[in-house]
């Protein structure tokens, strides 16, 4: 039986576009999104290659199509990685991504029909940038941090870096191939064309692509404040909060209004009464989504560690060996509840306000493993504590992360479960 | 404290596009997936006010855009339409469709004005079709159809038409306002761009957009066969098909091999055993979608109805009086399962295959209420006995009807709470 998500689907997605339209942005988010799905991904970044195999400092020159001497140097290095590429995706990889230039029709063919012979759909994936600020602003933020010009005078690198872009500006063929699969992202965001996209796997991408930009924001998580059933050891329920829990409902409050443009301030909670009432102090109308309730746990709910490892030890055991996959009866699994967290991501993508989502161990945990990259299977063993705020500001390839603990002198019964067996709580 | 889906946004939603490309096809599908959603939608079709004030009878020369005698007449009767349509919107309405051929940038800026001036936010959905013969399947499918041509020799018809087409065309300008929202829709979704949508509302719309398609295709529903939990009257549960249920899976899969093009079917289960076992006998690989689960009856979950009116007086009686928007405690409501179906309903709508859907009372309720057009409040009371297959063909504008009883000898429990009351059964 197949269930949903775990079909296997072999996709090269391939990248086109000039030097600093972000290429290199969207590909790595598009890798941590697939990633934090379950698909086995893998980036193939023809820059890397370059500079593993000729060193990272080229001139411009290097890149000018008509020098011979060079353009056989720089194919030979592409092929490399599209070897890699194919022998990973045949050999049991799910998902790779072809990140480099591709600007010529004629690479992209040669591409296309090698990945077709073996079975491997292609996805075009271009982006266009009209906006010459943009393009400055990529250039500036980003590219003069590459290792490409590690000690070179700022000047000095954006006038290099602007001839590299000439040079392939001269043989740029935008993709317009009506019989491809293919993917346009102008001017970030606000204009897609979307070609020859069928299936649910590319339905799914599309629609992530349609709602990333990298306007910087903050994002703050925190599972609510302790609830009566925290006080009790109890999981899952749907209990008050305590005078503890009420207590960080107001230092919450206090804590998110001194942070800079609150008044754009977007809060999430789960339908929970004990996420709703830790965002009572904010001032500002919650978005109630059940997309954030805590993981099900279906015949365990309200149950408190030990007794389920009395009553129903097999379960215990069985959780123990694979938290990641292992589903409460008539319940969920984290993997479940990374599948309905989907819509979440993409909405938490797309808003460009600062956002704070009041929600749940599992789900924060979930939130936090896609904010920072991590794998899903690590989801579960994040350490979300009670009563502390996490601040992610997501970076052009990162995040940086700040953590605040608000009422430390709290007895965290949370993080009992995580030293003492494998049961969420809260 | 505001739900997801239940925000209010102020919506017109403006075709574009040449006659017979699709257009009203695409109003109504989109007026069908909002209604079912919970918005008030409702459609404006110009081509219907015309009807009703000069009558349908007019020829191709009524459309001439060089006749000022005639093309006054039409800007007239395009004016009220628009009237109609912001004066529903300001007095409460949510999303309106303007259906109409807006051609015409002019055409198209004098309705942003309006709309915008009053707060109301325009998006322009314009259908492109470059295949002649996708034109001429439209007309000859749809248009002949039409009350214009009651009446008219098909050829005289085809030709009439054809001459209406010619005039529009003479001063079709497609939508190209870099600054407005529109979503242009190319070959029946071959090619689909996005300008300018931001917005939940929207990536929920633009995505439904991307994955309709008029292509003919059988879907059958079929709750699972008879449960033990059935023969118990309990609601809810995970337990395993009676001997009759049993039975039901066998005279299930001899009648669906029957069918045309049974080697493409498609069958999808909830990951509830009842449904799994349901389709084993049918020789195709089921994929089990949690999202197609039977609605969660939280604390009342394995209760007979007995038991509940009984222990749980008030819950009986609050979901008698508000079948649709009562939510069980620690369970759902039947709002609650149309969130979480609108992907299956994508998915649904993606499908090229024919495809059997083998779930749950409440599931079955729901999607036949999208497939059949009937808006939300009224799925709860949809009868869908157990061990009848319903079979449903979507045609351009509607659908067709086909239910076959299997087993009809079965005393079919399931209905007994539809006249008892108002509790669903598995």
């Amino acid at each position: 039986m197949i269930y949903e998500g775990q079909e296997l689907p072999k996709h090269a997605l391939v990248m086109v576009g000039l030097p600093a339209r972000g290429k290199t942005y969207i590909a790595r988010k598009i890798a941590r999104y697939l990633s934090w799905l379950g698909y086995d991904t893998r980036t193939f970044n023809v820059g890397e290659y370059r500079r593993s195999q000729v060193g990272a400092r080229q001139p411009a020159s290097f890149f000018d199509p008509d020098d011979e001497s060079t353009s056989g140097v720089r194919e030979a290095i592409a092929r490399r990685a599209l070897d890699d590429m194919v022998g990973w995706l045949i050999g049991g990889g799910e998902v790779a991504i072809y990140d480099a230039t591709n600007t010529e029709k004629s690479r992209r063919d040669a591409i296309w029909q090698r990945c077709h012979a073996v079975g491997i759909q292609v996805v075009f994936v271009e982006s266009i940038c009209e906006d010459e600020r943009v393009v400055e602003r990529n250039v500036r933020d980003n590219k003069l941090r590459s290792p490409d010009y590690a000690d070179v005078a700022p000047e000095e690198a954006v006038r290099d870096f602007r001839q590299r872009i000439a040079f392939y500006e001269r043989n740029y063929e935008p993709v317009d191939e009506p019989d491809r699969s293919y993917v346009k992202i102008i001017d970030e965001g606000r204009q897609v064309v979307v070609n020859r996209m069928a299936g649910y796997f590319s339905a799914r991408l599309m629609f992530f692509l349609m709602n990333i930009h990298p306007a910087r924001r903050k994002i703050w998580l925190t599972r609510h404040g302790e609830s009566v059933f925290n006080t009790e050891e109890r999981i899952g329920g749907d209990s008050d909060l305590s005078a503890r829990g009420l207590s960080y409902a107001r230092s919450l409050a206090d804590h998110m209004l001194k942070q800079p443009k609150t008044d754009q301030l977007v809060v999430w909670t789960s339908t929970l009464k004990r996420a709703v009432q830790t965002a009572t102090h904010l001032g500002i109308r919650p978005v109630a989504r059940r997309a954030l309730d805590e993981i099900d746990a279906g015949i365990c709910d309200g149950m408190t560690y030990e007794e389920i490892k009395r009553d129903l030890p097999e379960e215990f055991s069985a959780r123990r060996g694979d938290k990641f996959r292992y589903r409460y009866p008539r319940g969920e699994s984290y993997a479940d509840v990374i599948q309905r967290l989907e819509p979440i991501i993409v909405d938490l993508e797309r808003q460009r306000h600062p956002i704070l989502v009041v929600a749940h161990q599992a789900i924060i945990r979930a939130l936090y493993g896609y904010l920072t990259g991590r794998p899903q299977e690590e989801c579960p063993h994040v350490p979300i504590p009670l009563h502390t705020i996490v601040e992610l500001t997501p970076t052009a390839y990162g995040y940086e992360e700040h953590r605040v603990e608000l009422e430390p002198s709290l007895p965290d019964r949370s993080d009992a479960p995580l030293s003492m067996g494998p049961w969420p709580q809260g």
